[in-house]
């Protein structure tokens, strides 16, 4: 029987290239998607054609409404998404914690899996504004599985596996050339339009990097 | 203004004495209670009446169903709840990464709130069978708190508090008496009834306590 491993997957182009570097791997893939409330619904529509591309053993999408307490431009509709380009320090459209919250529920589905592996797609190479896609985060984060679970307190591990860590953009865009990525039903506009808006930072962010990665 | 304080609230004695330990501190508290799809959701009841009685600011119950993958015999009714007593290792009703999960929920909401506490009820010296109610735990926790966030990494802080963790039982019945928590109106129990089973290892505990703590 294959190792199974849980794939965060939001519908992006970040954790499409990345569940198919879980399925290259050779890992069953058990895909989880969170419903936060985040503006950019849309997102779920892909991340529910990406899963069945990948060939998803399954595929569990959690409800979560972090428009409770909001905090974000994803999450708080009164809060605007930027569009003059991405600048430096962290944008408005950081959700807080939400990384630390996927990443619990990944572990905590993980653990009822047996399975091995958590893949998350962070990066942060071209846009390091969110602190929780930092390499030092997911390090801090892997002591916490260590230390939080039957499965790890056992012997047993489950490891935070972030493959897209150290890629740029356009890495990514040829490395999900490379593995066969539908990357036309990705979906990475923050805005919650039918079509992308081509302005929002994740916009802009790619669209440069396939222009800069050729056709 | 009163700083603000995060506080899981699950309805039992240690999380409402924890609650009435914030108050003691003189923060506001911002009451936040999950419902998981826990077998015992009486304890949703009792969560509410302990938030009025503390003076809670505000109280969140956030809805997000564990049951979606289960692994416990409070988020899979195929799975037995315990009635021998307690015996070593880690029970059944240990739910995968619950306090992970709950602290990431508490994270998020606190750094939304410019909170600079979260307080959370483990304690574990009369019962250490959850891997995630350990100092060790904690402390992990606490680093990927220092990480994850924009109010932690920008030199803010967000300290996880744990007032009962040195705390047996008996003294946690002892100092609930002192603070003024209602304890009858408090929740323990692990089963679904409409009153406590009395044989669960949480109503054990609780009525040991009670009984050697005096009248």
């Amino acid at each position: 029987m294959k190792q199974r491993a849980v794939v965060l997957l939001s519908g992006g182009l970040d954790s499409a290239t990345c569940a198919f570097e879980v399925q290259a791997a050779g890992y069953a893939i058990h895909a989880l998607t969170v419903a936060y409330g985040q503006r950019h619904s849309r997102e779920l529509v892909a991340a529910q054609r990406i899963a069945e591309s990948v060939g998803a053993t399954e595929h569990k999408v959690v409800q979560l409404d972090l428009t409770l307490w909001g905090g974000s431009a994803l999450t708080d509709a009164s809060i605007g998404v930027p569009t003059q380009g991405v600048s430096g320090g962290i944008p408005s459209t950081y959700v807080p914690a939400r990384n630390t919250i996927f990443l619990g529920l990944a572990l905590g589905w993980a653990e009822v899996l047996d399975a091995e592996a958590i893949y998350i797609g962070v990066n942060d190479i071209d846009y390091s504004g969110y602190p929780d896609c930092r390499p030092e985060f997911i390090a801090a984060f892997q002591r916490v599985v260590e230390l939080a679970t039957r499965r790890t307190v056992e012997g047993g591990r489950i490891e935070i596996k972030t493959p897209l860590q150290e890629l740029s953009k356009v890495q990514i865009v040829r490395r999900a050339r490379e593995l066969g990525v539908p990357i036309d039903e990705t979906w990475s506009c923050y805005m919650g339009g039918e079509t992308p808006c081509g302005v929002c930072d994740s916009c802009r962010l790619r669209e440069e990097a396939l222009a800069a990665a050729g056709g």
